[in-house]
């Protein structure tokens, strides 16, 4: 009989809907997730108009998102959810590079370059050069690795922010480490920029005394087989806001200094005019414990 | 220094981000629901993979929502949320009439009618004939209360998910009691029925064993002035799913028998055929202590 319920009754009835037929994690998940929402709906004894708003807001960020805009990312990451979600999953090895968020601008397939090539494709910005190399945890080069980068341009913004202006695939590229594990590509030093904060979470952010801005960085994801993959951004060391990320995404060991280069014919060498940066980016991976396990 | 943050540190810094000139309701209740994620998050040791797909869910839920469908309503619904909200807002007074959910179905203004009319505009279902008062809790009268009724029809359907089947205000009235707060309508027995389950909310019920039916029911949101505004459900005795309402809303003291009548004479004084089933749904309304405080 699951009538008259209320309070711990009412909670318990929900978790035990969940039939013990279900696949056991999703009946794990529903099962915490639901019994916190009870627990702070009880904790703040939410009105019937908290809770109408609350939905309102919700539906608004479902339909806030499209092809280019994922909302529900925004949300998680101003809460700071998806970056407790990476640290949850750092690797135990140590010397790993240190995972953080995603993001909600991985929603392209980044186009296939070879080492070396820019991947800014239009003029504009201050030239640089990102150097580094893909080792396991001893220092042993890792060869073939992938590294997919995507970052904004010298205003803040992905292609995707602005088909208009920029051609698809614009600070975008997936690499493949040589045989030493190096890799190596031109680009431009990208900004800091807002989050995008035309949409339900720009209110959130407003309402609640909060900045929308990100210090500038470049995303990485490395994958090698064996390897645990690895999601996580370089940080332009002394960028505006790399104290006060607005989705608590930096870690110390993600900082990188952008060192100027003067001399003409190392610019030439490298495709660039001078002045540009020099960033270099060394990424451990860890062994993929579960695979190594199998 | 917001910048490498993980487990408790984290989610303080996110609590501390809602800066303290935030609306302070605003402010708790995003501490509590922040706190209570993260402490989620945490128990679960969440994956990468597990956020993005909750994260699509959610937004496969925003999406499905439209002027006739409010997934987000029915996802707080099959948590039991929508009702826990209820339970905590039950008036003091004992007397009262208890409260459920409101559903997702109260999206359309209902039209204007007068006592005695008929709410269903279209021939077929078993005729039925409401009737009831709405009396203060010392059982004195209260007249020109506004009762805000809306059903299904007798295949379960309500007139916003047909809308090239049944006119607009189909299933739906709003009266006024008269000077001995009494209030009366013709209409049909409802149906039990499934909750809207193509999209997201019924995979989350398919996935984990769950049936989507509800009891028959007909609505109610019954208002006057000085007293606390009601929302609630006649349930319909002995209806299937009576004993599993699949958004834990039944309440003993909802359910009400729908005798049947056969006298001919009955009938048609009432302006029905015979045979047709008489509910006799009597409204207690709680004084409003805001307003009685103020």
């Amino acid at each position: 009989m699951t009538s008259d319920l209320s309070g711990d009754d009412l909670t318990a009835a929900v978790l035990d809907s969940f039939a013990p037929s279900t696949e056991p994690r999703l009946r794990e998940i529903l099962q915490v997730v639901t019994s916190h929402l009870h627990a702070a709906v009880k904790e703040l004894r939410l009105t019937q108009k908290e809770l109408d708003a609350a939905l309102q807001f919700l539906t608004a960020v479902g339909q806030k998102c499209d092809e280019t805009r994922q909302e529900f990312i925004l949300l998680s990451d101003v809460l700071g959810i998806s970056m407790l979600v990476e640290t949850l999953n750092d690797s135990d090895d140590a010397h790993a590079t240190e995972a953080t968020v995603l993001g909600p601008f991985h929603m392209t397939e980044s186009p296939r370059r070879a080492l070396g090539d820019a991947i800014n494709l239009l003029p504009g910005g201050e030239p640089a050069y990102i150097t580094g190399r893909v080792t396991d945890s001893d220092d042993n080069p890792i060869a073939n690795a992938v590294i997919d980068v995507w970052q904004c341009n010298e205003e803040g913004f992905y292609d995707v922010q602005q088909p208009d202006v920029q051609p698809a695939g614009n600070g975008r590229g997936i690499f493949r480490t040589d045989a030493d594990g190096q890799f190596r590509f031109r680009s431009i030093v990208p900004s800091h920029y807002p989050i995008p904060n035309d949409g339900p979470v720009g209110v959130l952010l407003d309402l609640t005394g909060r900045h929308p801005y990100r210090p500038a960085h470049v995303h990485f994801i490395a994958q090698a087989d064996g390897y645990r993959e690895l999601t996580t951004h370089m940080f332009v060391a002394d960028s505006p806001y790399i104290d006060s990320d607005t989705v608590f995404a930096v870690r110390e060991s993600l900082i990188v200094p952008f060192h100027p280069v003067t001399d003409a014919d190392q610019a030439a060498s490298v495709g660039l005019s001078s002045p540009y940066h020099h960033a270099i980016v060394n990424i451990v991976l860890a062994t993929d414990e579960e695979e190594a396990a199998a």
